[in-house]
């Protein structure tokens, strides 16, 4: 496994892998990986010859007042889950590496980025649309690798490639979950083991949330307000939000039918800001 | 020559391309083609095995009171032009099959596009960079070439090619001149004889200025001031701007020094809006 920091590197490698006719698989990163990541990286090797992890915590996709100082870092550790489960390249850029002197261009869109995380995180996505498109030029892959946790995120590149004309496959994957359910993120390291059970809570108002409408419910409020009922129990937490959008749009739906996107943040102890969701596809 | 309305039918054929180790150049055009365009076909044709041209009439980079409708059109004389200059395809797509229902997505910058035509065009290099970056992906050209009449629309472009990382090598062509001196534009054409000739109070002005530079003057705003009398001298002639800035970031030079842009913008009898310039490497 090759670990580089300049994009002239991964650009001499891509390079050679296509004259040999490989495939090339991409998963972007930003490090402190666990096994949400490994599931991304194991399916690109699975679909594609070569696979390229890049690992960067993007300064562009955080506020100003969040976690971009603190975000967890432990380069030896991920090289070692990415080379185990076997990447071949790993870029881990410094940021001026990605941002030269002078660098003013970004990517954004006029939707999507309006509702959920995008309310509470205003300059979030674009931050997510500038990097990744850089990453998609950089590795020009034949497939890329997202994690079905971050639903919108997931949303917004795959608007980005189709709007963009980007020739790269955008793969959506299964949230993986820790035993207990709480999601797989790198932030639930931020957590003790007592706010770690408080944020169980996010995992379990989901479950009632998909019992609901599998009884019927087709009335998105009928379904929030019993999802937000459950979260209000646990002290520790506060809610950032709890809504059913569509999945494509991510706007809010006034009757659950179609592909639905049922979608919470929640902040535990006022600490940690965590994420969950599920898609369910409701005739 | 192939003639195309799809993007699919353009990737096929540059597939077809590339397999054959061909490289590509890619020249994009708004049409009613003049002898400007035909210089960076020719060059094109030059420098690479096949040249794609694309002909359209983007929406998105008019603003709602510019000339998207009135904007002149003649395809069939545009594929006479593009054939005898060597084009091997032309992609003259219509508007839905470049932004689809649900487009959100745009390129942008947060700077070089606050100065000259981005202050009375607002949302114009928006529309210029979503677009070429749209056609930079579809095409995926080795080499694309524009015209440094707009000279600012050449410095955006490859500020958002290397900011992004985009894979393609962007080349600025001279200004191409009528026998008097008008540069070459598509809008002439808006024009009477008296306009005409009141028009040449642009290129007039330049060659003011190259020879008050080339005399030793350093201060801009002595150049300018030069320039501004002898264009107000001209009764149809309305100054939008008389600038010089650094030909890089577009920003305004307090001394001439390095490469500079002199850059004005003129409307011609309450009618039609022309912009002008010259590039300068002063010691």
């Amino acid at each position: 496994m090759y670990v580089v920091k300049t994009i002239a590197e991964v650009r001499a490698h891509v390079a050679a892998w296509r004259k040999q006719g490989k495939t090339v698989g991409l998963v972007t990163t930003m490090g402190y990986l666990h096994e949400g990541h490994q599931s991304l990286i194991k399916k690109s090797v699975e679909e594609n010859n070569r696979t390229v992890v890049t690992i960067f915590v993007n300064p562009m996709q955080f506020g100003p007042t969040e976690d971009l100082e603190s975000y967890p870092r432990d380069l030896e550790k991920d090289l070692k889950l990415c080379e185990e489960t076997g990447a071949r390249l790993v870029f881990a850029p410094d940021p001026e590496e990605m941002y030269e002197e002078g660098f003013v261009s970004y990517v954004d869109m006029n939707g999507l980025t309006n509702h959920l995380c995008g309310l509470s995180r205003p300059i979030h996505f674009r931050g997510v649309c500038t990097v990744v498109n850089k990453f998609f030029n950089i590795v020009q892959p034949d497939r890329a690798y997202f994690g079905q946790k971050d639903a919108q995120q997931l949303a917004v590149i795959k608007r980005m490639v189709k709007d963009l004309n980007m020739n790269v496959e955008v793969i959506g994957c299964p949230i993986v979950r820790e035993e207990d359910g709480l999601a797989m993120s790198s932030r639930n390291t931020y957590m003790d083991e007592k706010e770690h059970k408080a944020a169980l809570i996010l995992s379990r108002s989901l479950l009632l949330g998909k019992k609901i409408i599998n009884d019927g419910e087709k009335d998105p409020k009928k379904v929030t307000e019993k999802m937000i009922e459950l979260i209000n129990s646990e002290p520790m937490a506060e809610i950032d939000y709890v809504e059913i959008v569509n999945n494509e749009t991510m706007e809010a739906v006034d009757k659950i039918q179609g592909e639905i996107l049922c979608a919470i943040a929640v902040k535990i102890n006022n600490k940690v800001r965590l994420i969950d969701n599920f898609i369910m596809n409701v005739r």
